[in-house]
């Protein structure tokens, strides 16, 4: 299923580009995943595609959309309005798919009013207000590591049941709560992994998309 | 192995509070990972913990440490000083683990010269000098998405071998070049998947750090 908004990316990329149908071979190599992987993964889907002719880009598209539940929109607060904060409120996860950032927070006075991409920032003890009139779906922290076990817990505390979290720290929440995390050093850490492997073992084909 | 960096975070806490053995089930605990995987992967670094007692805390880092990679110093470029190449350049990823950045490459002539974390911006047609003389291993993509193939084939033809991209583009390298991507959206994504997933299968545990 993580491979899904990969495949929605490559196909929106080749239906924007006017290609109407492709063959799984052609979608890995958009994605950078291998073949066999694409057949599996779209046959979940229901998807078998047409001998000879390959799979309907749009209908794909309509299928994964269906399948990641973007036929809705998905409501979203970003607390911790530093930079990574201002990076991703201005993001195009935002502008290209259906969800939308509903508020800014931070404790900074400093930053109360400050607008970006046209929402001003707000005072984080205004979350439970604002989760009372938006019910928004998912919280993503970008907080200093420092605070951001304080601002987890606000979140879940205003009924939000799905985080992303940005913030360099091991987080706690409650049963029923989605947690993901994303860690810059965790990701470099991956990829020295790679690199160190591919250095001791050059026989092993070290290319690929999908460390 | 992509669990590793997480022991090694929750680890590094523990070891910080003064404790010195640990259960799998305490580690799997404090890692949110279940304790069979615990378990399994400890046991493929040869660490199989004293019955009882369980797995000494500096040991089993300084294991991890060396699967990792991390014996050693890995020096880092990151292209493209927007708010996110800011956040990235002032992570903790750099000051606690063995990561260091040694350039910061922007095209903007309004950002060449401002320092981040002590390094000066530089215009990212100086890599080739600068990769000559500190061989970077890693160099990681912050540019808008129009640009991050253009920055990718310049690191390649820079000589890096291992990029992480955090631009929302699928990118294209050759054989031998290691490319990790943190998307956003994708992030987003994922996480919208499983909370519309749980919304239809309440009985599924959804109470999860490892989606």
């Amino acid at each position: 299923m993580v491979r899904l908004p990969v495949y929605q990316r490559a196909l929106l990329e080749l239906s924007a580009g006017g290609i109407s149908t492709i063959s799984s071979a052609e979608l890995a190599d958009a994605a950078g995943v291998n073949a066999a992987k694409v057949r599996k993964d779209l046959s979940h889907l229901g998807t078998y595609g047409t001998p000879g002719t390959g799979y309907d880009v749009d209908f794909l598209l309509g299928q994964i959309r269906r399948e990641l539940g973007l036929d809705r929109e998905w409501q979203v607060v970003i607390a911790g309005m530093g930079n990574l904060g201002h990076a991703l409120a201005r993001s195009q996860g935002f502008s290209v798919q259906n969800f939308r950032a509903v508020a800014l927070l931070d404790v900074d006075p400093a930053k109360i009013g400050e607008l970006v991409a046209g929402l001003p920032i707000r005072h984080l003890s205004e979350l439970p207000t604002i989760a009372a009139s938006t019910s928004p779906a998912i919280g993503v922290i970008a907080s200093p590591a420092s605070a951001a076990q304080d601002v987890c817990d606000r979140l879940v505390a205003a009924g939000i049941g799905a985080i992303l979290n940005f913030a360099p720290a091991i987080l706690t929440v409650p049963p029923g709560v989605l947690l993901r995390q994303v860690d810059f050093s965790v990701e470099l850490q991956v990829l020295a992994f790679h690199v160190a492997r591919a250095e001791t073992s050059p026989s092993e084909d070290a290319s690929s998309s999908e460390l």
